[in-house]
């Protein structure tokens, strides 16, 4: 694929640097972000290749940069079932090898010589940064309101979605009101991604998820599982409050996480993740049928049905 | 100043961040790289305000989110005697504030509407975060050859002073040749300012400086006072490698430090940066006699007669 090669030739890179990358964007991942700007921008054939290929490179890398700092943040030593950066590096390289990724980012969004799309990409990036942060100071606030939630999956994820698409489309001269129909199929994309990611928290199989199950409960992050959960078991608050600080004896959560897993919750939950979606495919309505329109509709679809 | 309004304009952020960023920037410091882009697109008529305003709030925002990073990495709690973001704010949310300040300078960037900034922009992030992976690899490797001081202080300093006025010179609509001139005078200003950096490391008043007194030499960094007083006392190469990883008893490079900064060192030190300071003011001899060249070669000979 042209984008990872774009992505990793890093050959002009101090050594140690350019190995970090390439174990980094090595170890997987769907490249749904790239795929989404390709798509978004194939449905205009004033689309240039090479800054289209910029486009998806820039995403995909502003993604791994994020990640590579969320590792050192949560202390994780895994991520999709392998060694994170932060397991092998020493913190500090591994905060600057995660600067290094979102100037490389934004080398590949200047590279698309579009204005509109660095500033789409700078914004994108004070949003996530800001969902992220949101995050943090909402850890343990086990009776936040449900607003709080779509705020946050909304800056860790479905910003950079949407971004991918208005972006895709800015590259493709769409006209204005297309440009906002792909934003908002986007963004839908995303809180569906984001809303099944945290149902697979409690439901995936740990191996193909790469992480044990119930983390998100765990470090204090409310998910929507959990709101659905409340509210039909409004004394599951107070399990989460007794938890405190996560060093209490024992496993509180481990009884709470299996019974959120087998409840109702979980399915009210997907309902809305697909109906999500369900909006995301109504934004491509006015596209006359193509192999790139069945490839987003296909594309939104998938994120409800995949298991990891 | 019109640049620190735009950079505290932050009234539309989370607020926890916002009062980070303010207090970031309230702390002080010379505001010399803005000064750089500024002045250096002022020599030019075609130089628009709000731009070069853009400009020099990306250069120095940019300056900031590094430092953020370089305190959370060094464990810093004092930055020019003033408490460090580090050392109230966990350091997640550290991280994540230096990343916001990051998309932040890239956003003002962005603001330039100049493709060409853009890319010195990006470019200039990716050699700084090398230059400190490079410093964090050379730690305590005392033996290591003088090309690699000069390459890290470029990294670390010098390109920023550059990428400042070279884009200051794009926004003016400079003629090649001009723009390559004033890039040079960037920096050769950055390497003398470091190396006088470097100096002051040694012969400081902590109190300005607002850190202890050789801390480069303790923390494992060599630099070039070092490399002139080995020239002269090979022997303190074996003081420096006893020093090991810094977990001996006593401090046995205390006596080292009170003594390279009595020794000719400093001032064959001081002669190497005054060097650059003169090559620098050499890129400014085509230009007629006007306040803002005055300004830039003023700018030139305080680097090296700052006491901080």
């Amino acid at each position: 694929m042209r984008v990872d090669a774009k992505m990793q030739a890093t050959g002009e890179v101090f050594m140690p640097l350019a190995s970090a990358i390439n174990l980094l964007l090595g170890s997987g991942g769907k490249r749904l972000r790239p795929a989404l700007a390709l798509l978004a921008s194939k449905l205009y054939t004033a689309a240039n290749n090479e800054k289209v290929v910029s486009l998806a490179a820039a995403v995909e890398m502003l993604h791994s940069a994020t990640l590579v700092h969320d590792d050192v943040i949560d202390g994780s030593l895994l991520r999709r079932g392998q060694a994170t950066l932060n397991a092998s590096w020493s913190q500090g390289a591994t905060i600057l090898a995660g600067d290094f990724v979102f100037a490389r980012a934004a080398f590949f969004a200047a590279e698309t010589d579009n204005i509109r799309v660095m500033k789409i990409f700078s914004q994108t990036l004070m949003t996530i940064v800001e969902g992220e942060l949101r995050q943090l100071y909402a850890l343990r606030n086990w009776s936040q309101p449900k607003d709080a939630y779509y705020q946050r999956i909304y800056g860790k994820t479905a910003a950079l979605f949407a971004a991918a698409t208005e972006a895709g489309a800015v590259l493709g001269d769409a006209p204005e009101g297309e440009v906002e129909l792909l934003r908002d199929y986007g963004y839908n994309v995303g809180m569906a991604f984001q809303i099944m990611d945290d149902i697979l928290d409690f439901v995936g199989d740990p191996n193909k998820v790469g992480k044990p199950v119930g983390g998100d409960l765990r470090q204090g992050t409310v998910t929507l599982p959990v709101f659905y959960y409340l509210q039909t078991h409004p004394e599951a608050l107070q399990i989460m409050q007794a938890s405190g600080n996560g060093h209490t004896n024992g496993n509180p959560l481990g009884q709470l996480i299996a019974d959120i897993a087998q409840s109702s919750a979980i399915d009210a939950t997907r309902q809305e993740a697909v109906q999500f979606v369900e909006t995301a495919k109504a934004c491509l309505a006015s596209w006359p049928a193509s192999v790139h329109r069945q490839a987003l509709l296909d594309l939104a679809d998938y994120v409800v049905v995949r298991s990891l």
